[in-house]
């Protein structure tokens, strides 16, 4: 899944730190691939997996749209070319005050899932498009979600209407079915709830216009996973199942799918050991851990594809650990991760699929080692 | 536990992102206190828990050592005024050039854990010191140790036999009960594997030094932790206990214990929702989280004290949240924490004892915002 751009990359350069290579050409072809296989969709790719410059620009040039968790991100698409009109300020936990700066910036579609918030956007952006994000269950995601986003869906008729009598405009309902979500029914349940709220509101001469499909799509790790072609079909067949001839308007938020698969992390071993004279498990020590920058592998669930240039000799099971003085900063235990028997202190390391969500969740100096660098080819 | 000196910085000052501020009068006193209960053992201040230069030249000035676990720290170290003899490359997973660093700059005391590790110091480190790790099982700790470090006592005089081989100089041995350890006796049963190393080298005819004693020392969060004279005379104990009247040289290595109190986050409360209308626990969301400081509160290990001006109202039972679109990115949800019920959006939040682990810890750019600031009295 190292795309030859990035193996000819690391192959002409020298590391000292672990380094992640991006191949925008990747990028690139997930977004087209994205944007023909929902074409009536409007695509709004999630700051937060990856907001080099390089890649916001490219997104931009492409047509692509921008979901902001921050007022940060949403100045760093505006600064790659987007215009406001292809923001949303995604985050359902805005301060005031950022709200109010968004607002300033042009910046007209914010997500609730709280009357408190709505609230705060009637204040601080009047007249605003907003979208009430939903609950789901997350079944069938690698990395689930908690009951952190949205409310129940039959409270979402409550804020909807809140909205609409603070001179705010409902916009739609927003959700999202887990992050990396193999499960291909997981859009039907979602978008039968959608339907129901949209129902709700008509009820009340509100007619929403847009379903914001969220993220979720997987980027693939160590299993296969659906083709984009295949979401595409499940979603639309939804879609038709539960609006019939009234489709609304749809956006989608790829972030892992957009940019998970441009990626590779060139990272190094630091020492091979066992615990015991007559223990077998190895240890097995890389540059890069939990705090460098593979924080998903918390808990374990995100399994990255790991590969050496020993991987036609012997393997054998071992556990995993990154460089850090922290005891958990361990990245598989309980699963232990099989490598070559012949593997030593000094071997290259390949951590594929980890363009997303790498760089930005580093550490600023845990420990004193320095943030996850990346390269943008 | 916020000190006069952080409540008064806290009234006098604006913030538009959350702030840890240290007070260094608190951090001297902890420093006298480790002093004075342990008179006659080496401190070093475990460099990770707080890197801020004013509080390693604090403790430069007031005698300190330096537990480094980088080559970055080891020059934060240096640039303190702390002499090479004042400094441990106590990491024992170590890159070689960075050993060949650390000898350059002077370093001479050096942890292994393993075989692998000896021969790098060999290589690198030509004649230095090294003490062996060994296994604790870090029971009665808040924040466990994994079996990451150390290797099995029975294993360590192959390791420092092996140094000793290899023209190292065998120094003694480590070990670390767990970080924010409240059980006295954890230091009597890793004392007496200590001695049991030194017995078996001794039969080699080589006769380890220094035991260092590690961390672990605890802060105070919610619960009361035994004072810090206590540690020392159940130290003092079993130091008599397993080594009678050969005792050996010891050194401490606190982060926490002296850091940790010293510290306040000053952190606002972003939104608070409920997630249904029927549904009574209460969603509070701040504009700090997991990934911007409080990474400790992974699986709810740490638990912190929070506190809010509004703590003489009726309390009641709450999620805490970050600000993150991350569905992780929860602080405490399985263990509920109790909140004002008049609490409300723009209000002002104190997370007491956040002096160790949460700055270094924080992501560099998660989600677009910038990591967590601090200021130091």
């Amino acid at each position: 899944m190292t795309s030859a751009r990035i193996a000819d990359y690391i192959n002409a350069n020298q590391f000292d730190e672990p380094c992640l290579i991006v191949d925008t050409e990747v990028v690139r072809e997930n977004y087209l691939s994205y944007a023909h296989a929902l074409p009536d969709t409007r695509i709004f790719y999630a700051v937060k997996a990856n907001p080099a410059p390089q890649i916001l620009s490219l997104l931009a040039k492409l047509g692509s749209s921008f979901d902001c968790a921050s007022m940060q991100e949403i100045e760093m698409a505006l600064a790659a070319g987007a215009t406001p009109d292809r923001i949303s300020f995604g985050n359902t936990i805005k301060k005031e005050r950022d709200i109010a700066r968004a607002f300033d910036a042009g910046i007209r579609l914010f997500a609730v899932d709280a009357v408190a918030e709505v609230d705060k956007v009637a204040r601080a952006a009047p007249g605003a498009r907003v979208f009430c994000r939903i609950l789901c269950d997350g079944e069938g995601a690698e990395w689930p979600l908690s009951r952190k986003f949205g409310c129940a869906t039959t409270m979402a008729p409550h804020v909807l209407g809140t909205a609409r009598d603070l001179g705010l405009e409902p916009y739609g309902v927003s959700f999202h079915v887990g992050s990396q979500q193999t499960n291909l029914d997981a859009w039907d349940k979602a978008l039968a709830e959608a339907a129901w709220v949209f129902d709700a509101m008509a009820q009340q001469n509100v007619y929403l216009q847009m379903v914001n499909l969220g993220g979720g799509f997987p980027t693939r790790y160590l299993r296969d996973v659906p083709a984009t072609e295949a979401y595409g079909e499940a979603i639309h067949g939804a879609l038709i199942k539960h609006f019939g001839n009234a489709l609304p308007l749809t956006i989608i938020e790829p972030g892992r799918g957009m940019v998970g698969s441009a990626g590779t992390i060139r990272a190094e071993v630091v020492l091979v050991s066992t615990k015991d004279v007559e223990f077998d498990v190895r240890w097995v020590y890389l540059d890069i851990g939990k705090f460098g920058g593979l924080a998903e592998t918390m808990d374990e669930a995100i399994r990255y594809k790991i590969r050496s240039r020993r991987d036609h000799d012997e393997m054998a099971p071992c556990i995993l650990a990154g460089p850090t003085c922290d005891s958990a900063d361990v990245l598989y235990e309980k699963n232990h991760y099989p490598m070559p028997l012949t593997l030593t202190v000094g071997d290259e390391i390949l951590i594929e699929g980890t363009g997303a969500y790498t760089t930005t969740y580093s550490a600023q100096a845990f420990n004193g080692f320095p943030p996850l660098r990346s390269v943008i080819l």
